[in-house]
């Protein structure tokens, strides 16, 4: 029998894959989504904002509170978005129907604090973006660790190259002092990092079933993805992508559980050398099976129990076709 | 028809798998080896030295001149050898029969520099140990890399663990400045990391058949090899060791031929960060088959031909047995 659906704060740079992770928690029964917020890194955390508030509207869920958060990493200025990837607005250079929902006053990392205290603990944060709000939420409230029932992060690159440097992976290496931060918080952390986000894709054939449909949310979800298609072309050889952010949503939810996750320690490279932003997991002494190392609480997922893109969709159409 | 043996200098830390390594190309009919450098890593440089010319003794070839190479990192001191993986005289606590053949003159950077110039441009170097030496060599010589054909390293991790922390290997560990040198320097280099090496295993059948042969030299393998496989019970769960140096010896002779190894760009981490050591492979874009960088003159093994260790025994029972 499903208990109560889990309170779940979701801390995004939407974002394309960011929009299907959202439609992924929207549509779970396992989760009650209490709070967005957002931080600069696919697109500046202001514009993050307008299309989390224009996705909710169009999924019939405009209550949902989103909170801007911050605009620059701890250390230095943001870079800049990544048009060429997510569309010059974000979401992949669609119009969306605009919300008339604006963002709540507070900002983000303030809005992380206060969601925890108020869920007694319950609280299961999601963070698909750059690690900014966490590391500020973590210096308002140092307590937050105890306040929080879990953390699932999308980031990092455990035995696969990075995506923007050898080594490192776009949402770390974007604020690697924040997520320094993060990872040294005595805190229960799952790392879904490349190694296994890389490995579900969402097909042609997909996103041709969301266009299908008749709902409005799951048409503009398809017409989105299409700028994210044609990028991953040089890496998969097909249209296509990676599932990055939703995996990470369907594993803080439930519906996919990592199969080979050991808890291992979880450096994050924030010196200025050629390793910056690389998420070093030591995965040591794995050969024979997967080992937790004593006192680790960062589990790394390198493989999950069912390929995520059937399991997505089915999830969106029962929830909206 | 095999041509001319190519003239090889090796540099080594003897160690066990280095003097497995020796023994392969003692054994190679590809490889006429010139001369021997030695470098502190799994002993001193002058135990290694010591080493080498007593396994050269044994095998019957003490005229191969041996010299003596860098005790220290080029920053920094020796760290100590490792008595628990290569015994406490480096050559797993066996006493070998003592060559009274003595170390050359020449620091092994010189005796580098020299033979090169005295080989013409045919000089192949095979490095199994820290780059020590090459680094300095190519101090004392900045043409060095005109004057060799190629480079072969044992050495670094690209998308496996390290061995000595969570993303380094010992040999480049033990002198990443040195290492930076040597990656930095315009010369076409193979590098062997333990992607590969670990992958190739010698099995207690085949120290057996070492043991069982009427040679010393092959039975002073195998019993040199007998501390070795107790180590590896933890990482293999079985007794059996890597073969590591010997796999760069065999690529370098051509008895193994590389199958994957893409040209890429390879820099080492020098930083005193968590990553210190680390050989950075920038393997992106390889997902749809190995490309080549263009520019890049560094070949990283990740696959070969065939196992190494059917190969090496056979070489080794025709040589000696």
């Amino acid at each position: 029998m499903p208990g109560a659906p889990a309170p779940v704060y979701l801390d995004c740079d939407t974002g394309i894959d960011d929009s299907v992770a959202l439609a992924y928690l929207l549509a779970s029964p396992e989760v009650d989504l209490v709070g967005i917020g957002t931080v600069s890194g696919n697109v500046t955390a202001a514009q993050g904002a307008r299309n989390t508030l224009d996705l909710l509207a169009l999924a019939g869920r405009p209550g949902i509170p989103v909170a801007v958060g911050a605009h620059d990493p701890l250390v230095g200025r943001y870079g800049g978005a990544v048009p060429h990837i997510h569309g010059r607005n974000g979401v992949g250079d669609v119009e969306l129907p605009a919300s008339e929902v604006d963002p709540v006053g507070e900002d983000a990392a303030e809005f992380l604090v206060r969601l925890a205290k108020e869920h007694g603990g319950a609280l299961r944060v999601v963070a698909v973006g750059p690690l900014t709000n966490l590391a500020r939420a973590l210096e308002l409230e140092p307590a937050l660790p105890g306040l929080v029932s879990e953390v699932t992060i999308m980031g990092g690159a455990a035995l696969v190259p990075g995506n923007v440097s050898a080594v490192a992976e776009a949402n770390i290496a974007n604020d690697p002092e924040a997520a320094a931060v993060v990872f040294a918080a005595p805190w229960d952390l799952t790392l879904v990092p490349l190694d296994v986000t890389l490995e579900n894709t969402l097909e042609e054939e997909h996103r041709r079933v969301l266009l299908a449909s008749a709902d409005p949310f799951l048409i503009g979800l398809g017409r989105i993805l299409d700028v994210y298609f044609d990028f991953y072309v040089d890496l998969y050889g097909r249209r296509g992508s990676a599932l990055h952010d939703p995996l990470a949503a369907a594993i803080a939810a439930g519906g996919i559980t990592p199969t080979i996750a050991p808890r291992v320690p979880v450096v994050i490279d924030a010196t200025d050398g050629p390793g910056r932003g690389q998420t070093l997991c030591d995965l040591r002494g794995q050969r024979r099976g997967s080992v937790d190392r004593p006192g680790a609480r960062c589990r790394v997922v390198l493989a999950t129990d069912a390929p995520l893109a059937p399991h997505l969709l089915d999830r969106l159409l029962a929830r909206w076709a």
